[in-house]
């Protein structure tokens, strides 16, 4: 039994390949020729497509009916976002949509997956950089085939931490991001760093370039493959209040070892947001 | 006389390649086995190889005394900082050593080479992401020999702004970057990101990656190589007055174009700082 999602992982493995090269091939035959103002058309079609890639893939992997999906696009377009008990994959055909339009070099497909409402696995595949992150549940997390481990740093002032100004620019979120983000640098530490892509810095995380990630606002296709990388590579996830992350909370904070998430928390001015799983007339 | 310095920009670009493999080598060999308290020595001393392999390299090359330096090694050990009409080189042979002992993706090597206070070229070599940026004089900017241009992003609400940090947490210096940031942010631009290096983040303005990278603080090693990698993609270089380029200054707006400068201008919030070609009494 221990192995019966082995032919599932490796068979993410090739689809977010598949799924990046898409993105890659997408970006280069379009972008250079477009106007700026038809972007948001060349990421909707983009992330559609590559979703439908995906999705199409693991179909017709294990059979339709079989495994449920939470997909970025298909949330948007009114499919239900509650994690059951079923497989589920959970999916982000783009992470990094604003990056991809500009050529910044951090666009990313996340695929995770989760049985009883917990993570078997998450694969993140950085598609610019060609950086194939993956991990699965008790058998550590890699980079391009390298295991990969959180930093060693337990003093926060040697650290570097990331977190995101996201979309939203309601006043209340940007106010208290940017004074959660001073409050962070004068502690101080080595730096503030921000990629523009959650899975990407989740893997920064993983792979001991940062110290922590954190970030009001994501979503959990955002995060559920990086939450597998980060663990498997000896690092801790907490929602921003201290207690235990939930994935639909859409509130996090990823860290190399628990001194570090316990100081960037004590920062935090929290904001609220409405969860992945609420009710559609609550969104 | 029009390709005079042409051997210069070839030896140049061989010497960033050269510095940057050491570089890269220095951070596997070392960081992985050292700790965290250690690596302000590794970082001193990877300056100081690199510089010096720099700078004993052209001397080799061009004959000792025929060229000046500024450096910033060299600069930190009381060598002056004053541009003259000599032929000049410029250099930071570690730009972003926060990243480099981290292992963040961002860490280059600049060179850039004056006659008669005029940049004649820029080298940055982005050696993690082994990018060779290069740009001579009215000869078009590079990155791995394939030809780059900025943005063509009038529009500052479809723009990415860059800016950093630094490492100066002076509570004036702190606030007011905050504040700029948070104002430029909610103009509303479509992100704000940071690599940790000013000559990336100037790369990344050339690439059309970034509209803009603004920072009061940096010095003229950071920027002199990446100033002209921008002009020669199409961009522009101001002071965050509004007036023209100073390079011994510390503050610089640079652009895909006057537009967006001066949009991002407007927003700046200005702080003071102590010239790099200052007497020593005053630094």
């Amino acid at each position: 039994m221990e192995d019966q999602w082995q032919r599932a992982y490796d068979f993410a493995v090739e689809v977010a390949r598949k799924a990046g090269e898409e993105i890659r091939k997408a970006g280069e035959r379009e972008i250079r020729v477009m106007t700026k103002s038809s972007t948001v058309d060349l990421v909707t079609k983009t992330d559609e497509r590559v979703e439908k890639i995906i999705i199409g893939s693991l179909t017709d992997e294990f059979g339709e009916g079989t495994h449920c999906f939470i997909g970025e696009e298909s949330v948007a377009k009114g499919e239900p976002c509650i994690l059951t008990d079923k497989p589920t994959w959970i999916i982000d055909p783009v992470d990094g949509t604003t990056n991809f339009v500009h050529g910044f070099p951090f666009v990313a497909v996340s695929i995770a997956f989760a049985v009883n409402k917990q993570l078997e696995f998450g694969v993140v595949y950085s598609c610019l950089e060609d950086k194939m992150y993956k991990a699965r549940k008790g058998k550590g997390a890699f980079c391009n085939d390298q295991q990969i481990q959180v930093s060693d740093v337990k003093d926060i002032h040697k650290s570097i931490i990331i977190s995101e100004h996201g979309t939203d620019r309601s006043p209340e979120k940007v106010t208290k991001t940017f004074s959660t983000m001073q409050k962070i640098l004068c502690i101080p530490v080595h730096g503030l760093r921000g990629s523009g892509t959650a899975a990407t810095n989740m893997c920064l995380v993983a792979t001991g370039a940062v110290e922590a990630f954190f970030e009001i606002g994501i979503h959990c296709w955002d995060i559920a493959a990086g939450a597998v990388i980060v663990q498997e590579a000896g690092g801790i996830l907490l929602d921003v209040d201290g207690g235990p992350l939930d994935l639909m909370s859409r509130r996090m904070v990823s860290a190399n070892n628990e001194t570090i998430a316990k100081r960037i928390i004590k920062e935090i001015e929290i904001f609220p947001v409405v969860r992945d799983d609420a009710p559609a007339e609550k969104q």
